[in-house]
């Protein structure tokens, strides 16, 4: 069992839609993957919140897991997303993942009844006993409703086997400093709240997952290095640059903005599926005005 | 398009399994529903809650909703719930359950993203445009991640076609009092939140939404109608008597408690599926003493 | 030690200002104490959240205190509120208000700093040891900061002297019933949230503290008798004219809405003290009609 | 009317009490604070949450407010906390303090009943009307029971004269962003949760409202210094340093365990008033063993 570590820009892509929210675009989804790596991201990441990874039906949810992997072929690690209902479903998806080459999994619970931790914990580790590849626990409320402390996700990596990896989204800071602290910074983790990234890394996240990539190529990577190379003041103005962005695509809903961003820069991604709904016209032209200041 | 109208107790049924929590069994499950019949309920809905209908896959839940509209054979109404993330599997599972003959639907927003007023309107309008038989609006936080206001809903009501009644489960007796007073009675609503099941129903709750004739047979229906006719220090009594079993099963999670009942009671349901996990010993004895005493 | 026991309508006095929110204003109080008790209230309560207690400097506290016994004079009980940051104030408060001849305090913690329950035990503690007169516990965590569990008040009524009666004013009719059931009905309860009274009372409680007989004189105190001789019909026909009225004034602000509502009815309570405001011309004209219309 | 400008280290002090929690201990004041300004703080704030400001009668209020400016006597700036329930009380005290020469003061709404941003705004409006010294705003729902959002608290800024700082104890770091994006930088912010101070640092706080230098002397202004002199790995150590000291004194109440850590360092500040309990004797090791690991 290989414990691939992540580290530095994981990018998300959304999941292109033609026929406004009907058919996977296999072919925007190749361009968006191109776009991503030639700016110098450190890992693939499909399936997640940005793309639709949960409402997509079973054929489509497979096809881009499998397409996703063949398209990088191996450029950079890919990870993909899995937030299942049931522990058998997490399962044969985890398999499924494993076996068609992807390089790690996101998991996170997502619940109908509430959970315990108890039962979250019983989940992670069905899933790992499935698989050879590392596990990414994600732990992102708003979401998935659930949340799960850092003393319980630390608990998990120390005693789950592949599970390796942490992502926090609840924007809230003293839980990065927490995962570092509790674990002497021996436990990988990842931020996955947009607007507190330069947060999250100079509390010494090991890397940032985002779809920012999507729409403003290597500024992520940029802030990433920066502050790995302690250059803060450089990292304070990269960061304030692409703030305005951060927030308005976490606000206005990651799949639609980030769908509705890439119409303007020319790859047609479609419309998120519905009951999401497309942003409007004045939505799309603060985010086109966003997009042409960071450009600057 | 025929607007049946559901009152009284609408009982809800489990999903049996068989195996632990892998396949579904029919036989169990006609055994509940003619047993449900039997005791007087006045309708039954599959597929809720305690039916488990987010952990099933396509497959099981088309075969339940099938079944159980066979089996009951028109002796009363049934209702289909539907849960679902995207207006298109809801549309397509609505049309299903149109097309088997079942006599209602009960649907609920199901939210990843946060779904906006507009987005759910959109949901609704776009199920009942698909379909003749009429939709029960249910709110229900605490699963589904969506809270709707009473206003909202009665907008909704007036609005949408078939969107003619409304189940609020957020045990909020204020705003069964609203649905009651900003529809001056006109618009039937039900109670889904078991513990306030009397308070509901004098606030001139329609019906009941419940399981608990699954464990406790006709008592949630002698209730009813002794407050129906207004008979109230018999319907204290008898709330008292059954208020244990209801908050039992609601504090403990509706599907794994009253399978675990429905064990004790010699019809065998399996287990509720995982992550969910089954009752401990211990629970299972406070259940069996809280179903002995109540049926004294 | 008596422990007077009250029951029934426990009304609560604004603290009529003049000046706008300046003087205390005593002849207006005591007309509208004449007035509360001629329209048959069991129980006078002075300086509660009506009463403007958090509001008033020491001078005036003492003032409505010992003007509000006097003017009484034994006519109905008279219960003191007193909600107040340190122990050293409450107890001092409390023996104030024994000395003065109430016949009962109301005690709420009132948060600064989040409290423990050991904080808030020995807080009672302390006042109880201090007096020889019953102690209302009041939970409020809308006003006060501080939330605590029927099981937590049941405790403190058993263990703390002169502790033995509780007001709930969360406006959760399943803590009505816990508090029932709990105590098997022998520990004396109270509703405080106006809105749920119906619920509350079917529920068992023993009184209703409101503020609304200022308004609409002995309306609370017909459905309180409604359902204490089981004329369920009635009851719901009384509740249901003086909703709108428990509504607005809960909704609106308790202070500000009864002084707006008595300037109406020609007693000049004047305004609540700022950072409070007055209402709004549309405001008071929406109560007036709301007044008019349970006069009917 | 001179617009002091407060920055950097804002040491606040705690209220010492002799004979437990009751008499003001004025020499153990003047103790604590020559020891704070020999650790080279750039300003002095007394009666905050530290120094259980809102615990105090109105005779203690004064004096300790008086005595700290006299104390002081010009070698650093002196702030007044003042958290009062009305707009009265605020502006009278305002006034005080003004007249006894502090150099500013820090305000809070205070609430009881739910209090509009209208009323909030009146509130400071009418306390910077009747004097001549800036204003912090303090928002610190935890303690006040109001949220401010940033775009209020600017609003305030800009149009209430002496309203000039403001101060945000939410612990969200996001706030601490957006008030430096939405003023351009040009309001004064301080972070009052210490332990997302470096973060709050690095987003651009003006200062740091903290009662940590009490306990470990120059370790804040250190910390502060780092980061404006963009030593980020220095910074990053010595935040670490501190913050198992941070996270104490926040999560056992400031008053509680400031004072408790006084006592081990020789200085007698007595207990926490009660309701507050003083520290157990486990949590007094804890504080001892994670003072002497700061002081390596």
């Amino acid at each position: 069992m290989t414990k691939t570590t992540l580290a530095g820009i994981i990018a998300y892509t959304v999941t292109p839609f033609s026929n406004n929210d009907e058919q996977i675009n296999l072919a925007a989804l190749f361009v968006l993957i191109d776009k991503l790596i030639d700016s110098g991201v450190d890992a693939i990441a499909a399936l997640g919140s940005a793309g639709e990874g949960a409402y997509l039906d079973d054929d489509e949810w497979a096809l881009v897991a499998l397409q996703t992997v063949k398209h990088v072929k191996g450029r950079v690690p890919v990870m993909i997303g899995i937030a299942e209902l049931t522990t058998k479903k997490a399962v044969s998806r985890a398999i499924f993942a494993n076996e068609i080459g992807a390089d790690a999994i996101m998991v996170s619970p997502f619940s109908y009844y509430r959970l315990s931790e108890d039962e979250i914990y019983d989940h992670y580790a069905a899933v790992s006993a499935a698989i050879s590849i590392p596990i990414m626990i994600y732990n992102n409320p708003a979401t998935c409703g659930v949340d799960m402390s850092p003393e319980f996700m630390l608990n998990m990596v120390e005693n789950i086997e592949n599970a390796t990896m942490i992502k926090e989204s609840t924007g809230d800071i003293q839980r990065m400093r927490s995962l570092q602290r509790l674990s002497n910074g021996t436990v990988p983790f990842f931020n996955g709240c947009n607007y507190i990234a330069l947060d999250a890394l100079n509390a010494g996240a090991t890397g940032w997952c985002t779809a920012a990539p999507c729409l403003i190529d290597d500024l992520p990577k940029q802030l990433f290095d920066a502050v790995r190379s302690d250059a803060l003041v450089k990292a304070k103005v990269l960061f304030e640059k692409q703030l305005p962005l951060l927030e308005f695509i976490v606000k206005g809903g990651l799949a639609s903005t980030v769908k509705a961003g890439l119409e303007i820069k020319g790859i047609h991604a479609g419309l998120a599926r519905r009951p999401l709904k497309p942003l409007t016209d004045e939505s799309k032209q603060t985010l086109e005005s966003i997009l042409l200041k960071v450009a600057e």
